[in-house]
């Protein structure tokens, strides 16, 4: 055990530890499901803050602040007497030694993990593309996209060459998944709406927005009919679907793109890029010593233990579990029963029983195209256009932490809703960064 | 004239180019006032946004997040149809040419000018100790000083050694004006209040919030019986207010002050320092070739342009003009007046007349300490207590630009005061910073 919780141990050395890594939706879910049970749980997370990822794609567009979809892990957890809230980063977890080393150095002896630390982006080999197209995981990812599609506005009113400011008025997204066509449906309400009347050199109208995706349809995951549908409410947005579109190379002022089989290379101008196509499992996986699949992900055992240590668990987007022959996706509540079901699985253990086999009870995916349609399977219901939208409205307030947020965020789209405006319009500097305040 | 103005200089050729130079109170009231005039506007920031400076404090201690108390220049004046709204730097003016250059080696010709870049930080010929003490006058600032604030109870909470986590719950504030002052109301509320029950290795009401200040008295440009009752409040709030306190050095783990003469250095260690002490003037103020006072103000003659150029206006905390022998202060409404002033002016040269002389009308000047206590100075009235925070709040409230900030402001402060929450506790990672999640 280590010494930062030696006074607190004094009361409970009975009890066993139980260490989270991770605040996301997985970490949080296990932690309160471990809420009346005589553990003591420290919950690492290299962020103060737990994030609502659903509505990351409004704050990189400028439709919320950040503080509006982010909560300190320690507040939401502050009542919760047996948990430790610790802003570390853990750089390896040793399941046979049952300890965990800090990135400070110390090291954190456990009885039970359970590792939720989630996944970040893949650029097919080509780390370099980072830099020209970020991806959209963090708050600090959100907050750059957003400096950057604010800043290609700026560029293009003080630009004078038609060419260069068609360039800065130029969006495109990379990946047609759920992210990647709320984003670009947000990006295409912007130029429309939102800009209009902004600029004196030109219309914001006249922007472009291109969604890219490799496969013959967007929202891959998602029934045919439904696939079909976003993309007609996408392109009614003005958002141009480039489908069976493969990215070859990416650099600061574009990229080119192998079309369909057969055709040639294609080369677009664009200033501004968003990733939101290949995704990698969290480093922390592969220190396990478990098997992995391609993206890294922790092939983890029925119960949602790695195989080697049955008091060790993976779970949420880290974690790889087939069920009926398809991969659980990496989705909020996967996450959150999943955390749910190692929890219980380690009241089990305590017990001197045998873990349980998870089981993901799906109850519905839903992806928004902007401002009041959206798209939605629940069950065997297909659903598409306004009610879509306001069931995915009123489910993911509803499902965001605290009060205040819920209230805040439901005003803030009322009112964008009437005013067609978004309200965090904020271009705040970035060290290192050439900016025009800096430049 | 530039050439990107050449598109709309078409309709236009015969109006006057008026430049204003900076979006804050100062310039934007300039720009207002010349809503119905014949002349072409260019106003010219390094930000996209215009900042509610005097509630800057709020979004540095968590109360507010920086979306609520700005607004994008642009989105200001959107419907004002005689402006453009250019994001770049200014690097100097040539009042001879009636000329100035950008950072990005572009040069823009004008007919009238108007300076209101404001001021920065002065540390009193120590440059290097920016770095252990950031002051308060961007957005960039306060979310600087936030997560330094938020990280140092971070840091208390892995930190086992009683005297290294007494350090990191140490908070010096560094000049007892209004900012320094509201700082310090605010930061012991958080430690009392806010973060009580959040942390479980210390209490955070044990925190100790020092404010410092030079004079024998805080909010020395107040009343005698103000400054004594807001030294009253801010130690009733549980601030340890030090007089006749001067810094000789700062480090990244405290500072060496000076008491009153005669007695010896004294040290204290502190991990988190704020800078809210001395003020430089913009360095543009020192291209015009005008006389400048010590802290680098362009003395400005009665019509509030400079001596060698009558179409030159320096407005706002940049300028320095006296009025029945005192400094006309820093603070927004002379930046407002100022603003006005210089645009009247510039109405009257067009018209052939001459320039009228600046008047500064007093209307009175307020600080809040904490949450429900203020001192105000109203002509010869003289509050404090509750009621003089209720208009404190009133008009702070009624003067941020827009509907939904107000609207958004006055929940937030609803929602602290009800619940004692400051809801903006994100710590967001910097770039080159030592942050946990990078070391």
């Amino acid at each position: 055990m280590d010494s930062r919780n030696t006074s607190y141990a004094r009361f409970v050395t009975e009890q066993p530890h139980v260490v989270i890594i991770g605040g996301g939706f997985a970490g949080l879910s296990a932690a309160k499901a471990l809420k009346r049970a005589p553990v003591r749980i420290t919950l690492i997370d290299k962020r103060n803050h737990h994030l609502f990822q659903p509505l990351l794609y409004q704050v990189a567009t400028a439709g919320l602040a950040g503080v509006d979809i982010a909560q300190p892990i320690r507040r939401i957890l502050r009542r919760q007497q047996n948990v430790t809230v610790l802003l570390e980063e853990v750089e390896a977890v040793d399941p046979e030694k049952h300890e965990l080393a800090l990135a400070d150095g110390n090291r954190i002896a456990y009885d039970y993990a359970i590792i939720a630390t989630g996944v970040s982006h893949f650029y097919f080999g080509h780390p370099e593309w980072e830099r020209h197209a970020p991806g959209l995981k963090t708050l600090e990812d959100a907050l750059e996209i957003r400096r950057r599609v604010l800043i290609a506005y700026e560029r293009a009113e003080a630009e004078t060459d038609p060419l260069r400011r068609a360039e800065w008025l130029t969006f495109a997204v990379i990946g047609g998944g759920p992210t990647g066509a709320e984003t670009a449906g947000a990006l295409a309400e912007i130029a429309r709406r939102a800009m209009a009347g902004d600029f004196r050199h030109f219309d914001p109208g006249h922007a472009r927005i291109l969604l890219l995706e490799g496969a013959d349809r967007v929202l891959l995951s998602y029934p045919e009919a439904l696939s079909e549908k976003a993309r007609q409410q996408l392109e009614t947005l003005g958002v141009e679907v480039l489908l069976g579109a493969r990215v070859k190379a990416i650099d600061e002022r574009g990229l080119t793109i192998e079309g369909p089989a057969g055709t040639a290379d294609e080369r677009l101008e664009a200033r501004t890029i968003i990733w939101a196509a290949g995704i990698a499992a969290s480093a922390l996986g592969a220190s396990l010593g478990a098997p992995t699949d391609r993206a890294g992900r922790v092939e983890v055992d029925p119960s949602l233990a790695i195989p080697q240590c049955r008091e060790t668990f993976v779970v949420g987007d880290l974690a790889h579990i087939e069920q009926d022959g398809d991969l659980v996706p990496g989705v909020a509540p996967a996450a959150i029963q999943q955390g749910q079901h190692a929890a219980t699985n380690i009241l089990r253990l305590m017990a001197g029983k045998e873990s349980a086999p998870f089981r993901y009870k799906n109850r519905g995916s839903m992806a928004t195209i902007g401002r009041k349609s959206a798209v939605a399977v629940v069950g065997k219901l297909e659903l598409s256009g306004l009610f879509a939208w306001l069931a995915w409205l009123t489910i993911h307030i509803f499902f965001l932490i605290g009060f205040r947020n819920r209230f805040v965020v439901l005003f803030e789209w009322a009112w964008s809703y009437l005013t067609y405006q978004r309200s965090a319009r904020l271009i705040l500097e970035e060290a290192g960064e050439a900016s025009p305040s800096e430049s």
